[in-house]
């Protein structure tokens, strides 16, 4: 019930401090508002409507998503000018249209020429123009033509100059930097993705064609370097939520966490010195593969106990070294994990649980599917 | 749409072979029908009335789930005799009250003398009792009161003449079968389980206090050994899906396994000898870390070929040896990915596409939450 201290909740639980998640959106809207480049922010995180207002500051224009479906849930919402930043998939391509022929703005993606014969073989009716960002892998080795590649040059130009299709920009994910840690590695992420971003925007001008450019991914587009001021897009997501990664990378302070999974203590067990918490994976996802000194999670306020494994309802947790004090974690008592990744971990939960300064102001649906 | 093939289908997604679920059912069902066991089999895999009712030979009744979204959802639907089989939870008690109240046969679990407490606090309407299990553990060190300790005798005494409390039974779930290879060890480890469980039934007795009796995992119940014909019920799940760790458990053969997730080709990375799929974690899930010699999961009638790792919405599949024939695996193509854990891939999707011989025949929406 709102108003309701979150403790209140049945538990697992998640729950997300909107304080914390405004001002990690606001920071990211002045950072980007101080170097002159549009922020176009990534939904695959949350998936809800609130927070793409949060983010959108309340235009619920310019966003990126990562599914379809999240597409078609902000189309129907009233989202637009929406980049579906996925390389087109060949069997949604008349989904893909429908949205294209709908909205003001719906932009594709491509990193293959098979994908741009598909478009040009479906023109859009009205003499509309598939909107088309081309995908450089600058070393993150994910989706994209490696811009060392000329086949990246060659099918840019080719979008530019096929009918019923425009170049609208070139949109390169620097994910490389999550193996960063520091400010430092980030930047260096940051700038190298930047000047091969801008290399090849310069090489495609040398040959007539213009547009625009982005990059993105939370921990460079939470410390931009300068050259980041010449894009013309950036297109972080996770940073509203942020999660343990995100500070071990660097890119935040662990204040900066917005979400929590609530737990209970639902057994103990001395002749194992472990106590059981009512969080598995179904709860919490498995990123992290239980790697951080203490375990799947940071458990706040006790710097002493690990998350050291979980099924899919249970998870088991001990002290880092000597002996569990069971007084201190009576059976229903509650504790607070702050998640690896909070990407994986919002994605295990139909609704969020939204409180502002531990009492609950609301609950977020997240959309699903493909 | 119903009757076309599943080929059809966005990707990615989650084909269920109804003809596999039916026989692995049936196999269940005949099994513990020879022994003279009950068979109680769990929801907690699928959540979904669909495949209840083909576990349940369309009875609804006799059980067992792991969350209390999952006992209401299938109150609400006419399914009866439900034991939520988790450790009584301090924040539920009006909600399992509620179950017990409504359901002609609700029953709840515990492993602690406190449970006991805030049950006898709490009597149920109209005189009814609290049907409680004792949870044991008999190694497999998760929930349960160590049978070896004499807290246990003492436990299931006190619930046994607690006033508005019921001992139904003693449950255990030999989940450490999960750990063996081969039918000897997890028959090594169906015996252990059944021998603790009956000498304590015996003790039990000694004291006179009678109850049923239940163990359960789906290796073990997979590979009944002749002793488990003493037991009351048996209560494993997995088993109607299976997956690849069952079959390398040795609960069955990859024949088995009625699950799949469907993913496309999306990207052609000839510089790294890689393509990329779209199923990702969120399709996926995280489950089995990578570990298996063919990664993630196991890619149907390609044994060459390896899911490498995933992003939230992108696989990286490699060949485990040589260089990648791209012409065999065309942008768009279909490649089917067998789970490594079904339960944790199930998790993942909000719908279930259901075929027969690779026809749809319909979709099952299972509960989520807790």
């Amino acid at each position: 019930m709102e108003g309701d201290p979150i403790s209140k909740l049945c538990t697992p639980a998640m729950v997300v401090d909107v304080d914390i998640v405004k001002r990690n959106a606001q920071r990211m809207v002045d950072r980007y508002q101080d170097l002159g480049v549009k922020l176009r922010p990534h939904m695959k995180t949350h998936k809800t409507l609130e927070c793409g207002d949060i983010m959108t500051g309340g235009s619920r224009r310019c966003v990126v998503v990562s599914t379809l479906a999240e597409a078609s849930f902000y189309a129907d919402h009233g989202f637009d000018d929406i980049l579906y930043a996925y390389p087109l998939p060949f069997d949604k391509l008349e989904r893909c249209a429908a949205l294209s022929e709908r909205l003001s703005l719906f932009q594709v993606l491509l990193d293959h020429p098979q994908a741009l014969e598909l478009l040009s073989k479906r023109p859009l009716r009205a003499g509309r123009p598939w909107h088309v960002w081309l995908k450089l892998d600058c070393g993150n080795g994910r989706a994209g033509v490696l811009h060392s590649e000329p086949e990246a040059l060659q099918l840019a130009q080719a979008i530019a100059k096929t009918e019923g299709v425009e170049l609208t920009g070139v949109y390169a994910h620097c994910g490389n930097s999550y193996h960063c840690k520091g400010v430092e590695k980030i930047q260096a992420v940051a700038q190298e993705t930047t000047t091969l971003t801008l290399q090849f925007m310069e090489k495609l001008r040398a040959v007539g064609v213009n547009c625009k450019s982005s990059i993105g991914s939370t921990p460079s587009c939470s410390h931009p370097i300068k050259d980041m001021g010449q894009l013309s897009e950036v297109h972080p997501g996770n940073y509203v939520f942020y999660d343990v990664q995100q500070s071990l990378i660097g890119s935040c302070s662990m204040e900066d966490v917005a979400v929590r999974v609530l737990t209970r203590v639902v057994g103990h067990c001395p002749h194992r010195n472990q106590l059981l918490v009512d969080c598995g994976w179904a709860a919490l996802s498995q990123d992290g593969a239980g790697r951080l000194p203490s375990g799947y999670a940071v458990i706040e306020g006790h710097p002493d106990l690990k998350l050291l494994s979980m099924t899919q309802e249970h998870g088991r947790v001990e002290p880092i070294t000597g002996e569990l004090d069971y007084s201190k974690y009576p059976l229903g008592s509650l504790l607070k994990l702050v998640p690896y990744h909070s990407c994986a971990t919002a994605m295990m939960h139909s609704v969020y649980h939204v409180h502002s300064g531990g009492r609950l102001v609301g609950k977020w649906f997240p959309t699903r599917g493909w």
